[in-house]
């Protein structure tokens, strides 16, 4: 590792980073941190310090760090052929296996898989790709989309307007009016305590066909939605609720999304959330666990029904009209190819499902009667902490003493990486699947020690 | 190489390709090429067909296919540290060294480039901050953007309505209303034949004032446009263009944006076409020649200007709600690194403007004369050549007969790739920087060729 001393003001100086507070990062009053190596769930930064990544990078290194078969398929494709382009029907052998590979994991009634880079521009092609479905089939007024209230889709122009979180949304003119929003699956943050958990799903999905019949569901193509929330505070869906969503959509002839940047390739301990709550969708959409960030890859999967009216619209009109140069980018395919392989090799998909019960489980010992402790929840190796001011009314913090910043700065002091969510008072958990047991145990005495030392 | 008997089966089965005819191509009635390997300015496929490829795959393998040094630090890069995120001022030895390296290179007035995956993803930036920026001012009518017909600016909702071309917007509901166009720069197609450069130039920049006026000044944020037209058929502007357009944006308080994604990093001979062409833009897009598309990487760098306005957005609001996941991924930014030091010790940008030369005077002394060559024009490493039915009335060939998709396919049968470009009868060059004069020869003869026999 070169240790470039001027690395800090060069990153000042030049560099634009997201999520960021351009101010103070330009002019050095926050913190950085520049990392130089990492393996299994650790990362290192250039100054030594060790932590565990407990979010394993933005929920996506899901293989975990350093993985030499996964780099050493890059560095071979990279030396073989770095790059051709897939237009007009051009292919690489790693592209085509691993368009193959993903169908094969898909569920059974999806049809094939086009390549994008990030979970944002897979959702732009589902967009894309509903309008062109609805227009082939001659319903040139079906073309809203629904998204959730803290649902997250991605930062562009309209994926940023399906995002359901005001930091997207707020000075950017977000959303755009293509899209509406209805009701959040947030059944502890539901307004009728009394709700049972059945209740609240059927109250949502009576909201969103409410919504759909206030609209006209002549004019609403498409509903989206992830089979667990997550960057919108990681909330799994209410008992019940995509059975009564589904339904409803159904009901209005309305296509389903369900967007598994997150969900797909095992983060809840099954392939794909879809198979794990029994959503049958039109679209999936898939990036992050695809080659665990190794390279950049995401991908929008069609169903048959799509597919078929996809054909029928190209033997009307020609070629398709959509492509991004680097769709199926051969390193990036070869990425895709060595992680789903080594995750079935080593059975992750599993440890996800085993682990992320026993964390989940510990999580909830350890900090379920914690006075501001509202709310442990999770599932897979998703794991949410929501902290309130009081356990009984469910009563919010105040925003401005920043507790959650707090306390994930202080759990950094112990060597663990965890998330402030982006809206409300929650810790967000998304490890890789090579967790350990003692490493679940580690990042949840972390957690413990860091409310207590900061609430407590 | 593997010889998989069954990808072509694979391919047609699941893998929806970008810009493809997706009904002929799934029912096997159209040709598939899987490209295997690639060296120098030559591909090569698994039938051990080997091709020159003039267009460096979608005018972006400019450093030319098989360099050792990129992918290497793709390799080690791998091997150190695959990924980490850029988020809240997080970094990477290779992202903060890249974009160092990209602000050297910049012009003088630019202050920092935030890192994407796409050139499509880096304009959904720009339109992103150019709202934010008029929000931050307190102008919040000031949002419409104004593009060229035939400009080409990416395929999503947002980009493919800048984007200026039929094929893009058909079926997909496009343009969306924030974007509107203004008149191409296209003079070989210009109305009123009488017309010197310099007066279709002025031609251009009234009617561009004009539609400023009748939309109102006050409601325009930007003007996007490349130095040289390229999907849209490779159109380097008249004399006096930019100077002309740049005096009425200036006039009205309207941001430049210049999309350098096919001219940033050398094709014109000259680092950037900002530069070449007396630009001085408020954003610039990069993307292709940035990593010579061995990874996938854009950027949208940001004036001193914008800057400054940013920086009073974060400190009034708070962090920048924008990111994606791979944004600065560190693979991608060792490629860029890698690349952009091996076009300097290779001297390719210089070597870019001479075989470039070379390229656009051997063709027109070849073809120029020829009856149904309406144009042979470029400027660096771009070429078009515009075949008509009549050269003195610039006639169309009737588009049903398919000429310039005939004589490309003869060209292939020659070992030469060029393009098909979308929206005209007009065949497209843009070869690697490291072309000879010998294959520049090569180029020009298959092309000359192939058009004789398909015309005589
Ligand atoms: C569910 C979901 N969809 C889409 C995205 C957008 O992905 P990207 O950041 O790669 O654009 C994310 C990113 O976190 C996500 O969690
Ligand atoms: C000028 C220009 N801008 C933007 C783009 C879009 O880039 P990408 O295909 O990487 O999204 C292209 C692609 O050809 C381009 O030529």
């Amino acid at each position: 590792m070169l240790r470039n001393d001027q690395l800090d003001q060069w990153d000042r100086e030049n560099f634009l980073h997201p999520s960021t507070h351009l101010g103070q990062h330009a002019r050095g009053e926050s913190a950085t941190r520049i990392i130089s190596k990492a393996s299994g769930v650790y990362i290192e930064d250039r100054d030594g310090t060790r932590l565990l990544d407990a979010f394993a990078g933005l929920y996506c290194v899901n293989a975990g760090y350093g993985r030499t078969e996964v780099a050493d398929a890059i560095a071979d494709q990279a030396r073989e052929l770095a790059y051709y382009h897939s237009y007009v029907g051009h292919g690489t052998e790693a592209s085509i296996t691993l368009a193959k590979m993903i169908m094969d994991r898909a569920p059974a009634h999806m049809s094939k898989v086009y390549f994008g880079l990030s979970g944002s521009d897979a959702n732009e092609t589902n967009i894309k790709l509903i309008w062109y479905y609805n227009n082939i089939l001659g319903r040139p007024e079906k073309k809203k989309i629904i998204s959730r209230w803290r649902g997250y889709h991605g930062s562009g122009l309209m994926t940023g307007s399906l995002t359901g979180l005001e930091l997207f949304h707020k000075k950017f003119d977000l959303p755009l009016s293509q899209v509406i929003h209805t009701e959040a699956p947030y059944y502890y943050r539901r307004q009728d305590d009394s709700m049972s958990e059945e209740q609240f799903s059927a109250h949502c999905a009576a909201e969103l066909e409410a919504l759909i019949e206030r609209e006209g569901a002549d004019t609403i193509a498409a509903f989206i939605g992830e089979p667990v929330l997550g960057t919108g505070g990681i909330v799994p869906p209410p008992a019940g609720y995509w059975q009564a969503i589904q339904a409803v959509l159904e009901k209005h002839d309305i296509l389903l999304v369900a967007d598994e940047v997150i969900t797909g390739f095992g983060r809840l301990g099954t392939m794909f959330g879809s198979e794990h709550y029994g959503l049958k969708p039109d679209f999936i959409t898939i990036a992050k666990g695809l080659t665990s960030a190794y390279a950049p890859l995401s991908g929008s999967i069609v169903s048959d029904k799509v597919w078929k009216v996809l054909e029928q619209g190209t033997d009307e009109n020609g070629p398709i009209g959509h492509g991004w140069t680097y769709s199926a980018h051969p390193i990036c395919a070869a990425a895709g190819v060595a992680n789903l392989k080594l995750i079935d090799d080593l059975g992750l998909v599993a440890n996800a499902g085993s682990v992320g019960g026993y964390l989940n489980a510990a999580m909830k010992d350890a900090l379920g009667d914690h006075p501001n402790v509202g709310d442990v929840r999770g599932e897979g190796l998703l794991c949410a902490v929501e902290l309130v001011e009081e356990k009984a009314t469910r009563k919010a913090l105040d925003p401005t003493r920043k507790v959650t910043a707090s306390i994930v700065s202080a759990m950094v002091e112990q060597g663990v990486i965890a998330r402030v969510m982006p809206q409300g008072e929650i810790i967000g958990f998304a490890p890789p699947f090579c967790l350990s047991q003692g490493e679940a145990d580690k990042i949840v005495d972390a957690t413990t020690q860091a409310i207590k030392a900061t609430l407590g």
